[in-house]
């Protein structure tokens, strides 16, 4: 079991993960751990709900000090609103990983995710600590990445690597989120760790540039997890000298490659989405007012169930980055589906041959939505999934 | 026919709806006008979308005079996206309606609604437009209000009337708006007319501020067509002197009164919806605050389709407040659905009998959904509908 999910190792790292009893199906996987040899510079960045789950709280609290040892992750319970016991809880869990290891609890870094409003227990914890510091290896984060999923219909890792003054640098990431469907476990959980060296500001920077540029650029149904978060950790164990700027810009490279595999695997995750549109937004004045168009339009649910429907409706695209509150010639606008241009100078350019193109690339797992709204040097983009009868299936019908 | 549809009188207005053949329906009502005895105060608020139908564009500059005399809607299409030709349509339409009643083209506000993407046909108008003109008639509001519908399961009309300084003032609403179903067309449009005499600034103010507490806090999908309007007309007809302080509030009062009836009757139009709740939040500091909070909650997919499923997920309401970006305690939040709490200081109440009651209530077509989320004075309302299988079939299939 072990063998089909190993991953190459990263240097100064060990994983694990095993069945510890907090998901009630019996075997299956719902404690991991990453453990760096000795405390090393660690970054995150964090959901921005402000009703945030215990570990989230805790997590944010511990890493002021950009340093860990360890993450502990659970899946099947996100102990969030739980209040002072749910701290305790999460206080009491990493305690118990600390002891295990030899550490102190404030260098591990809790992350739960599963149902809400039920206090984290702590037994199944207490009486697995053993085990899971026992199942600690190098090549343990195919089983890491397994037991932090919920309905994920499978672990996501991503592997990069990159070399810089004659040393050749890895990046592993490991993360969960099953996009449309239970959305009360959609928390979005990724884990990043590299042998690379670079101090707790540089990492924290990089971790948050790249953040920004793939799972900042996702949407699914723009509802955000209590307990969302993305962790690194760097153990420096490749050698060198910390990195800076072309040496920090590789890395980002490399960081910005693995989240953007990740990212990409959660939108097109959930029985929900059949889909996955690239909305490219070009020819605008700067890149915010691209950005911020590609988001509404990726957001719009007359958008998502068009691309549901394989209709290539410019009126719905075009509406949608209307409302967005940037100024667009729509007189110059051009609406392209992959190389099939259906709207053009203020003109709809839809016959029984582009409509038939164009539904042609909208039932592609993948596409490109284009829009071209002027002449500026503006662009971004933002991914999105189709809206079908499956969301509404599994999110009317979820507690019953 | 016309007796089903008749609404007592408005001094000063005569109104008419007929079949011109805009719509392929042989003898739907499409083409509609409302005509004041002369030039009276109107005000408009429009779309804020940036891509604005030729109609908007045109009756937006032609109300900077806050004067008209009559306004001319179609129904079937909404001249959207349509360049130079869209707007050549709109003012030779309004042109033909300007001569036949006998007044400037300027003082003629058109409005469409229906199908974008193709140039508003001249034709029907010119054909049409002497039995227009003879079919006005002062109880003639039910055939305007039928005219101007397209998706709408029927008329959405509204009275109210009120007392100032002895006199009697009437206020009329006529409105569509389909909601959920078939966005494309799902133009909002309101129309108002009163015989009370005030000033355009005023009436401008008067509509303004209505409109912000009933059409701007309600949410179908989010989404914001090319072609909203609301215009208001007013004859002073019923005497007295313009209306100032007290007298503007108790217009103020008339116009919120009508506008938030059609603005309820969109909501819980449209085959998709079949519940429609009222989201209050209580104790936030300000009442911006609350409407922020109010307003993500109403809006979130995971909120709506809750209220599909009937089920009383606090979860979700409470994340959904959670990313506002409006900060509140958690550890002080209530959650009610209607009489029924399930969730305080910081805990979930939820018991077999308590989601039994809990369901009850959102088993109802209208109920409400309050989040008391600390001590303050603010608070806010926003209006919200589920978001069923309905919504994605009609939206889905909607072109094919």
């Amino acid at each position: 079991m072990t063998r089909d999910r190993a991953l190459a190792p990263v240097a100064g790292f060990r994983f694990a993960g095993i069945a510890s009893g907090i998901k009630k199906k019996a075997g299956a996987l719902d404690l991991g751990a990453i453990v760096a040899d000795s405390p090393v510079p660690t970054a995150a960045v964090f959901t921005k709900n402000r009703v945030k789950a215990a570990p989230v709280v805790l997590a944010a609290g511990r890493l002021r000090s950009l340093t860990a040892r360890a993450v502990l992750v659970n899946s099947g319970n996100a102990n969030a609103a739980t209040g002072a016991a749910g701290m305790t809880a999460a206080e009491k869990t990493t305690a118990l990983l600390a002891e295990a290891i030899g550490c102190e609890p404030d260098d591990v870094i809790p992350c739960s995710t599963g149902v809400i409003g039920h206090v984290l227990p702590v037994e199944p914890f207490s009486r697995s600590m053993a085990d899971l510091a026992g199942a600690l290896r190098p090549d343990g984060g195919g089983d890491f990445a397994t037991a932090i999923l919920t309905t994920d219909k499978g672990p996501k890792v991503a592997e990069a690597s990159f070399e810089f003054g004659d040393i050749t640098y890895r990046v592993l990431a490991m993360g969960k989120g099953a996009g449309m469907i239970h959305p009360d476990m959609a928390t979005t959980l990724a884990f990043v760790v590299t042998d690379a060296p670079v101090e707790g500001n540089a990492l924290r920077a990089v971790l948050q540039s790249a953040t920004d540029a793939t799972f900042n650029r996702i949407t699914v149904d723009g509802d955000t997890s209590t307990n969302d978060a993305i962790i690194a950790m760097a153990s420096g164990l490749a050698g060198g000298k910390p990195l800076t700027g072309p040496g920090e810009r590789a890395l980002l490279g490399a960081f910005t490659e693995v989240l953007d595999t990740i990212a990409q695997a959660i939108v097109a995750d959930g029985e929900g989405a059949e889909h996955v549109a690239r909305i490219r937004t070009e020819g605008l004045r700067d890149s915010k007012s691209a950005l911020e168009i590609a988001r509404t339009v990726a957001t719009s649910l007359l958008v998502k169930t068009a691309m549901h429907g394989k209709d290539p409706n410019w009126g719905r695209l075009l509406a949608a980055a209307g409302r967005a509150g940037v100024a667009f010639e729509i007189e110059k606008a051009q609406v392209w589906l992959g190389d099939v241009c259906i709207f053009r100078d203020g003109e709809s350019l839809l016959s029984d041959e582009t409509e038939a193109a164009a539904s042609r690339v909208m039932a592609q797992p993948r596409y490109e939505i284009r829009l071209v709204l002027g002449s500026g040097e503006g662009q971004a983009h933002y991914d999105t999934c189709d809206l079908g009868h499956s969301y509404v299936t599994l999110n009317a019908d979820y507690r019953t």
